[in-house]
């Protein structure tokens, strides 16, 4: 069936109007139209060309929200009319110890992402939810529990359970002290999940403006990365850094942020980053770490818990035609929060 | 009381005879007169100017085990002729949650490394090993088990603490696959330690020739570094690699032998290293990790179950006279084992 949205057709342009063909749903597929998709920073990397070369036309986002219409003959999960969401992968071998494990998205063969992978399904480049329809299999479909808006349940697709799994992984808890780098989509939502879990969470950012929404998403204060004082005060201090600056920089200085046994965790796929200082890691046992959205069994996980702890992101709702505006403004490190395309609004005639 | 020695007097010299005066034991120093001194690649990279700039004469020596010859008046743990050893650093502030915790070897003021660092208590600079003398606080002097012999327990002070700690801390044992990259003085050790722990060892080495030795010490077997077949082999096989490589290198291959959530932990203090993708690390929550030598604490507890489980390092014992030759051998990466140097041989007068 044909899926209206917008691609970049080469590195150089915005991204503008285009229309394509979905497969029609094999038996373990699942067909929905796509309600919401959020605007993420991988979506520029990608038409950036930060991460390898492009096949064009190229259709973004990864933050999906909609509901079924068509369901394989096999689905046994979904039916039509359900809500779902569809994050950052929509497939994976499903057989190496990294699958079984439930860590597909660090599948040990390959692990298909939502758009700009090869789909072993019908060979096509994959195509993401800057469109009005998607098809996936049902494995790589995620349910919403009802108390969770659609629109607000987008974001959390890809920086929901890119904040959540490093945060659970590494324990954060009551008696933890946890610095969130970055205070952009997913920084906002890792101050979040931090203080819901027990933490005391403050921001490092190089932008003092944003004290005041640090401290409304429940930070105690921010941390001035700029400022050799300000950063020189936290020295020490720090059981777990979250890093989601999404552009290449030297971690040598959040690490003195670290207490003995720290670990500072990226979670932006930058190639390359910058060489370090091994002193960094050597003094106190301390870790460089990463962490890539998670496994569809701890995505399910993190949108029951987001519901029942009323964790949700915050949004601008915007119409796809004035996506490049936004990624502008993303680019330029002014949001705190997420834009989520409303595609029924942008293509009101489906 | 003076203290015979060979001593750097410049970067492009080998190591010279030199006499120098040790202060008179505070009260709460301990003297000792040096019996075996280890030879660790710690010495050339601070004579060659590796870790910053270096006053002249410069002893080096943190490997050091002798015979207690005088206490000052508040010294209790020691009396003339106890066996002890001193390691990597002889004073730290004290006071600080480092030291507090056991982690003087992370202070947050200032470790007092054995050679080279200013030392408080006098205002010289210190001065390591390579002598027939030794003079340091009791907090920094270890008891030797009886049943260590002293000439092989003077390399467990740095080799063996520094593979022992990250080891343990990074939960070692029955059922974990446990890399070693690289076998000298530190690997050697590595993989003792791994193996008495109950891991599944391997070693990961540029030098196939060393792959029998490798059996000996308790490895399975080895990896070829240089070989893509041989590291493709074991992808995601690894829970823990323990990286004994002393100059910079690229961590990214060995990431990729890494399994989800495995750990990849640097001992040599080496600066800069080069940069890396972020990739190998967040596919699959890896971390690039650091560990340098042990507090007090731990290195007690490491000389306690190397006389227990009998994890000794393989030994060439030298006199100091032929130090130089002794370096040269450790820069080619010829050693499998640890140079000590015999100290009263050295000196027979003394």
């Amino acid at each position: 069936m044909k899926a209206k949205s917008f691609a970049a057709y080469d590195a150089n342009n915005p991204l503008k109007y285009y229309e394509f063909e979905r497969r029609e749903p094999t038996p373990t597929d699942v067909e929905l139209e796509v309600h919401y998709c959020g605007v993420c920073h991988s979506d520029l990397h990608t038409v950036h060309g930060d991460w390898g070369e492009i096949v064009y036309p190229c259709v973004p986002g990864h933050e999906i929200v909609g509901i079924v219409t068509r369901v394989g003959s096999l689905v046994t999960k979904f039916k039509p009319g359900d809500r779902v969401g569809v994050g950052c992968m929509v497939n994976s071998c499903g057989e190496c110890e990294a699958c079984k494990r439930d860590f597909e998205n660090s599948c040990f063969n390959e692990t298909i992402w939502t758009y700009s992978s090869k789909d072993p399904i019908d060979g096509t480049d994959t195509k993401g939810g800057y469109s009005t329809l998607m098809v996936a299999p049902e494995h790589f479909v995620l349910p919403l529990p009802d108390s969770l808006g659609m629109a607000a349940a987008a974001p959390l697709l890809c920086a929901g359970i890119t904040t959540y799994s490093p945060l659970k992984h590494w324990k954060v808890g009551s008696g933890i002290k946890v610095g969130i780098i970055g205070l952009g989509g997913l920084g906002h939502m890792g101050v979040k999940y931090a203080k819901s879990m027990g933490a005391e969470v403050w921001v490092i950012t190089s932008s003092p403006e944003k004290t005041d929404i640090a401290k409304s998403y429940g930070a105690e204060g921010v941390i001035i990365s700029t400022s050799a004082e300000s950063m020189e005060a936290f020295k020490n201090k720090f059981d777990f850094l979250l890093d989601t600056i999404p552009t290449a920089h030297t971690v040598d200085t959040y690490l003195s942020l670290l207490n003995i046994h720290g670990t500072i965790c990226l979670v932006g796929p930058i190639e390359p980053m910058p060489g370090y200082h091994s002193h960094g890691v050597i003094n106190g046992q301390k870790s460089i770490a990463g962490s890539g959205i998670g496994g569809i069994k701890e995505t399910a996980e993190m949108l029951e818990y987001s519901a029942k702890n009323k964790i949700l992101p915050e949004i601008e709702i915007i119409n796809i035609q004035d996506i490049n505006k936004a990624w502008e403004s993303l680019a330029n490190k002014q949001m705190s929060k997420r834009y989520v395309i409303d595609m029924k609004k942008s293509f009101p005639s489906d």
